[in-house]
């Protein structure tokens, strides 16, 4: 018999988050902690009230930021069912391994008990799977993808283009949330949502709209008990997850707000702490990858100082 | 007010995963589960008890697949501590959004509390982050990928090689297991174990020992509640889950065992199951990506039928 070694620590795999160790090996490195940490104010932007949904489930609040860049007609109309309180009472309905979590009206396809859209709600909207690449902000990033051309950020999201085609899109990466639709690409208006919890299934990119990203309160969501039923679902009501209220920011009272910043994805910081994980040079790593997937990319958020 | 539109039923955003609605466009596109489900018997194989171990929680077993071609000297050692029980009564101690859930003994840095080791465990053991590319199988898919030179299949796992450094790995994605490990590189022995739970995490590549691969029960380790501390520990144990035991499938009496079979990743239905997902042409998708991540393709498992 012989003890655990010392060597074995607890803290033993450092993680790729902000909070990694950081010991950096050589004193010319800054880990993406370190660079971060040191970052100007104005790098920083804080969300916009009018544009944040707060989603208040049994474990806390998740928080979204909608992309009305990327989907102006549908980010509208979420605005205008969250305002009447669409999704208070409903409940997250699937939660698919290694896919997506899915909330709204568990009814919704019976037409007898289906809750109603709040008076303003359009019930036909065009599919917004892609945008034009003029006059939408793109920071690229150099590193190969797969499944586009080109990749990097616009407006704080994770964003993909095909210049040939003119389009740019966001991709399905973890925490970004979607639109579900039926067969045909009009089909969703909003009212059903999906959001990322597994390895980027992007063979979805740009074959349905999306309409924001998870900026905090993930775990709320990717530790929901999968569904026993195919692709996730629930049978039993009693095993979805109830939503109290889905709000935006803006109609709440400013105590009740979440204070966030983001770090800005056309900063000077955060195209260095990038860097830093691109080729991380601190005592765990080896060698460093040389390489950064887009989904891989953690976009900072925090809560700013009292002023 | 007016009802949700029946367009928008639950079965809307469909799977990338083997249960996908059906429903090809062309009549000569078939689906990778229309390819699976008629697979001949000879692509299937079934896992092998004495290189499986049962993960016994709380909510049911998880079923590991050792990888003795990748790790012979920690696959040994793992199952000698499972031979002995090591794992029995310890717990999942980490668990950290889109990263990984760790377990083990979560008392393994406190000399006083640790738990010994049965014996014959081995203390020290060589880092055995890759493996040569000689003599190892390999079944390369044409996919570009951002980590690595050249990704695949070896024996059932997926697999990157690097020819000109002559090496091969298992990449870090979702469901992989690997042995957690200090600073140095030789500082595992297979006690601490992790399992990727989110994003595939490949900047670890080739940087840590890897053991085997979850081949089902996933979601009893993903839907894991995220630990409050940094990193994902839990401070308080009763948060922690606590781990039954940990048995090889061959220590167990054949009725208590699961059966399972995998499909062989060197098979032809395989080949024709990627490339239907790398090109899917059902009802839903708009348009095929062309592509697919390694990290992506699902290798399925199924239980036998009864002889």
């Amino acid at each position: 018999m012989s003890r655990l070694p010392l060597t074995l620590a607890l803290t033993a795999l450092l993680p790729l988050a902000v909070q990694a160790a950081d010991t950096p090996k050589k004193s010319t490195y800054r880990s993406a902690k370190q660079i971060i940490d040191a970052s100007p104010a104005g790098d920083w932007r804080a969300l916009d009230p009018a544009n944040t949904l707060y989603m208040e489930l049994p474990g806390g609040r998740v928080v979204i930021e909608l992309a009305p860049g990327f989907a102006p007609a549908h980010v509208a109309n979420i605005k205008t069912m969250a305002r009447g309180g669409f999704w208070d009472g409903t409940s997250i309905y699937r939660a698919q391994d290694n896919f997506v979590v899915q909330f709204g009206d568990a009814d919704a396809d019976d037409a007898a008990k289906a809750k109603p859209h709040p008076d303003g709600t359009k019930e036909k909207l065009p599919a917004e799977f892609t945008r034009a690449i003029k006059g939408a902000p793109f920071t690229r990033i150099p590193d190969v993808d797969g499944w586009a051309p080109q990749v990097g950020f616009s407006e704080g999201f994770p964003a993909a283009r095909d210049p040939k085609k003119n389009r740019m899109w966001m991709p399905h990466c973890y925490g970004v949330v979607g639109a579900g639709r039926n067969n045909a690409p009009d089909s969703s208006i909003g009212a059903e949502l999906y959001v990322v919890i597994g390895q980027a299934p992007r063979a979805l990119d740009h074959q349905l709209t999306m309409v924001g990203r998870v900026v905090k309160g993930m775990e709320l969501l990717s530790a929901t008990p999968r569904g026993p039923e195919p692709m996730g679902f629930y049978e039993d009501p009693a095993q979805r997850t109830p939503i109290k209220r889905i709000a935006l920011a803006s109609e709440l009272p400013e105590a009740e707000r979440t204070p966030l910043e983001i770090l800005r994805t056309d900063s000077a910081t955060f195209r260095a702490a990038t860097e830093a994980r691109r080729n991380r040079k601190d005592d765990f790593y080896t060698e460093p990858a040389g390489h950064i997937d887009l989904c891989n990319i953690p976009i900072p958020v925090r809560t700013p100082a009292k002023p």
